[in-house]
């Protein structure tokens, strides 16, 4: 990189192109003040800023430094400039103390592609769209234009839009290889609808931001998680085959398990997050947030899981960092005085939805402690549990918190998911466990990436809709592997059940076709287990799920080698299309297939009564897993019975033997 | 009003309160820089702005003048205050030319409460609301929590919200009596949501901001109206009864009208709106916008006119400042060269709804000559029509058209309603009709007052919802009435009908009974005329609503009287009841009451399935209208059944004659 100071600014550059334009006539930044309303209600936002001031600001100063530079903005801001290699740093000082307002402009053109700001659910590449950076719940529907979220935000402002995300990170990866990281856990937007530029806002004068460049993607996502740290492997055990989410009690819970085995379904474990009871709510089936194991529903659960265990099979749980009112770990708690407080000094506590949790202040030590041995340990770990959902993080109130460290809760809010994926890093780590339990979690932010072992994509809705559906899940894997979250996995059939809108079998089908291509194959019952399609019900379909089981563990050993690679270059498991292809323009625009490593390549089938799908390759012989035929560049029209997703793998690569067998072993 | 100058600033007073204060500490004004996007489809706007810079301004030069001061804000602004008696001038003259964003701050309490800002469906007292003011459709249901609203956004951006108005205004009354009138007809959006200060944006520097106080609000409107001009008064005939809305042609017009008579109704006029001729498209049954008698629906319209004013009855029109793409009058218009072009020198038509229209220049002097001449008093006037429905005004696009005037459209937007009033209002006043021709319009802006003769309250739904149902009416003359238009009244039984919305008899007659106790009645079958309820197919109802016109023509008396007011002295004839009631707090925030001048207090019924209401009243001694019975200050529950709308009047007044005939003519 290059940092060219003049009079009154300067310029860096970056493999060739301007990337900071500091000047007289184009302000780099601006300041200001202003004031924002925040509603939540149950994990989802309204947020509006009124904005009193927007001051543009120029250098009056600028001092060559041995690495770069100092730079003076008047008397509100002062930038000190590092530049070494590929990389820049801008660490910021703020000098006017009302300053809480910061937008910071980067250089863009018509052909730049952006990607990245945490797991965006709607839009893989970002440009042309501005994107919120708040953890919140997702949305139902998230689309304006369907009765679903129309429904939704009626009832309880929870239809949402394309931006809201679980794991939002105000980072970004450019087409034009070099990524800008910004520093802060405030409130952020980041604006990509000018062509010129690009803007990054902040409700914060940033720590620093961050701009590092490199002569590859592969590169670039390697120099990327180097700073952000990078996911461990998977346990060897998540390859045997399905997680089978089931729910209701041993009996009924093992029993669905057993008659999934019984028809051929290979299975890695049974994930019960009903361990600790269940509540149901006008939303559907819910948990008693009280995180051990209940006695009546899941009686002698230790026992269990070690007859479990001696089968290979393993058993995995749920927690969250909440604990419902009156339950005894809450009791516990409140004895440790764990949670967080009002500012009057008594207890926050948070409507989940026709239940009240305290919130466990994890900026305290003590209560982070607690949570993690006498919780976490405790109850998950040392009972033998495997695994767990880690559910939640994003409800952090802003209204009136009071937490530990003294920091605002506007501050703390983003910060919330790192924190908690730390929580249960430490537990597990120090329990000797790392490589041998899996968490998986819908929230993040920066710093996930080292502490959360795996993603799951959130809570779909149980269709094949645009914005809420199965297709959302490839864009979930797509943009968190630009963010440094190379593994991600989903719900498969989706989650959310509302206003009617039920899961049939084709969508369960589609989904778990598609899953057999990603790092983790699980089944989830959703919200409303009852009146939705359910794969245990159905013979033909439980037979169906057994041969996709069964092509999941065949593949494996490639999928093994490409977690290894997310963990040693931060590499993604689930990869765009460009990341190989850096010459071919289409590849930076497709969202709905993705490479597995760099000689597969998957189109699911994410539209409801297809028989077949338009795929594009982007590149010379991919041979066409079903049928064995071979296809050049371009775009293609290929036959997608149910049950076999569109997968091509490279002509002559050393993945062709396996995708041989798999095509002897399940092409029909 | 004291205007007292400090070293860095001044303070405005009025009626012992701050109206304005200019410190160092409390900015008066901001400018900036702002860039819009438009997006217009079929009148309904979304409007977003990117405000790159909003600086505070802080006088760096106060100079004493004869009557006030001059005052400088830096390089950015310069501003001469003239203070004279109640008012205060505050002209402004743009140092800077990239300033296009310009905010301005008045002082405000927790008491204060707010009104005006031309015509208003939603909230009467708008205090902590913003209002953005531009003239559009105001939507179809206004609601986002309805089903219809919905339907209207995801159809065609036309669901509305509570701001969506067809007559904005940047004026309003505060409740310390004075009234703030900004110059501009820039987009603008006046912010009432902060306690301590109200904030007015506009998109340009304006001309002035006028301020003046009074003694009461009586004397407050009169100067308000002073200023702006006002309602000429209605003529005679208006007061003769009912003005029948019905289509389809001579037979089917007349034939409606004739059944009326017999049945009782007293008729004041026949309004067909498809005199034109007629189209039929999706929405539902709309015009040939071609502004002449269509020889076969209406054949020898002239000599049937003609007839009817023989029999003391009125016929009325329609028109609007559009004309449709390959009707006679656009031929004729293009050959004279009036319609509003793009920039490329081609027409611009403009999408109303499955057709399309040229724009009539009308800053164009020929244009405006040719529509007034060629067009209002040829086709309309000359062949003896009495009035006519002033359509629309609010469409002017601002995308890529050009103005003879040189103007840019997002200046001239706003401007659009009053020019077109005036062009109504010039053609009516050359051909010596003032005072016999009545036109309504939905449209208005500043300077409508004096041009506009009656406005009506635009498209309602055709339903008792809260944002677009019967009570908006009620709304909508108290705040048109505070801004200077007094004259105002609406389509009986509602306009819209979609989405299965369907108009119910219950509808039409809690309209038509509140309609009686405004100054004009006057039907509309609609959208959909043959799917909703006609009163002319319901023998009963046709009875009912004979006896409403007898109750309206009885208290004509009261209703000369008032109109002549609101012509004289700019007191609406349907006042909000703090206007007569200054003490009483709880007036202030009425808004589904009304007084029909000082002595008379009109309830409308606005729910559905009501027997009863309940109604406030502001002082002592009120006798129920159809009962006799005496009610004091306070809330009352008074019975209320169908066509006996809840009006009081006050005793010991010079109305008890009249209405006590009225009860014994009508009471039941």
């Amino acid at each position: 990189m290059e940092l060219v100071l003049k009079d009154k600014g300067f310029t860096l550059k970056g493999n060739n192109r301007t990337i900071l334009d500091c000047s007289e006539n184009s302000p780099l930044l601006y300041v200001g003040c202003g004031k924002e309303d925040v509603l939540m209600y149950r994990g989802n936002f309204k947020i509006e800023d009124y904005v009193t001031e927007r001051l543009p600001l120029y250098p009056t100063e600028v001092k060559e430094t041995a690495r770069g530079a100092e730079v003076l903005f008047g008397d509100k801001l002062k930038a000190v400039i590092d530049v070494e290699k590929d990389l820049c740093n801008i660490s910021f000082e703020k000098l006017d103390e009302k300053i809480n307002r910061f937008w910071f402009r980067t250089v863009s053109d018509e052909k730049e592609h952006i990607y990245g700001c945490g797991e965006q659910m709607s839009y893989f590449d970002l440009k042309g769209r501005h994107f919120p950076l708040w953890t919140s719940e997702p949305g139902v529907g998230r689309d304006k234009t369907t009765y679903v979220t129309w429904r939704g935000d009626v009832e309880g402002m929870s239809g949402g839009d394309y931006y809201h995300t679980n794991y939002p990170q105000p980072t970004y990866v450019s087409s034009h290889k070099f990524y800008v990281h910004v520093q802060t856990t405030a409130y952020a937007d980041f604006d990509f609808r000018n062509e010129d530029f690009n803007e990054l806002q902040c409700w914060d004068v940033p720590e620093f931001i961050r701009i590092e460049s490199a002569e590859s993607f592969v590169e670039l996502l390697e120099k990327e998680t180097a700073f952000f740290g990078r996911q461990p492997q998977l346990p060897e055990w998540v390859y045997n085959g399905l997680i089978i989410g089931a729910q209701g009690g041993n009996e009924r819970s093992f029993g669905i398990m057993e008659k999934s085995i019984d028809a051929g379904v290979k299975v890695a474990g049974l994930w019960c997050q009903d361990w600790c009871g269940k509540r149901v709510t006008s939303f559907g089936k819910r948990l008693q947030w009280d995180w051990h194991f209940h006695d009546e529903m899941y009686p002698a659960l230790p026992e269990k899981i070690k007859e479990l265990h001696e089968r290979g099979i393993k058993f995995l749980g749920y927690i969250n960092p909440y604990l419902v009112e009156g339950g005894k770990l809450f009791e516990e708690g409140k004895k440790k005085d764990v949670f967080a407080k009002k500012s009057d000094g008594s207890l926050y506590l948070v409507d989940f939805g026709e239940f009240y949790c305290g919130v466990i202040d994890l900026t305290k030590k003590e209560a982070y402690d607690w949570f993690k041995d006498e919780v976490i340990k405790k109850y998950s770990i040392d009972i033998g549990i495997d695994g767990w959902m880690a559910d939640f993080g994003e409800y952090l109130p802003t209204d009136d918190i009071v937490l530990s460290n003294g920091v605002t809760p506007m501050i703390e809010h983003n910060h919330w998911p790192a924190l908690w994926a730390k929580c249960n890093y430490d537990a597990v780590k120090e329990s000797g466990k790392l490589g041998e339990v899996v968490y998986f979690m819908r929230a993040g932010g920066i710093g996930s990436q080292k502490y959360c072992t795996l993603l799951w994509a959130g809570d779909q809705s149980v269709d094949f809709t645009r914005h809420d559906g199965l297709c959302t899940v490839i864009c979930a894997a797509l943009s968190s592997g630009m963010t440094g979250c190379g593994l991600n996995h989903s719900d498969i059939g989706g989650y959310t059940s509302l206003y009617d809108n039920l899961r049939t079998k084709e969508v369960f089908l589609r989904w778990a076709e598609m899953a057999a291509f990603t790092p983790v194959m699980r089944t989830h019952e959703g919200n409303r287990p009852d009146t939705n399609f359910q794969y245990y019900d159905d013979e033909d379909c439980v037979k169906d799920l057994a041969r996709l089981t069964g092509i999941y563990t065949m593949i494996s050993p490639l999928m093994k080698e490409l977690v290894k690679e997310n963990s040693l270059k931060g590499t993604p498991v689930q990869r765009p299309l460009f990341l190989h292809n850096e010459e071919d323009e289409r590849s930076y625009s497709e969202q709905f297939e993705y490479l597995l490593g760099e000689n597969v390549l998957v189109a699911p089938v994410y539209e409801e009564g297809k028989e077949d799908r338009t795929v594009y390759l982007p590149s010379e012989g991919w041979i066409h897993l079903w049928t064995g035929k071979e296809y050049g560049k371009g775009e293609h029209t290929v036959p997608a019975k149910m049950g076999d997703t569109p997968v091509f793998y490279k002509k002559g690569s050393d993945v062709v033997e396996l995708f041989e067998k798999v095509r002897a072993t399940y092409g029909r």
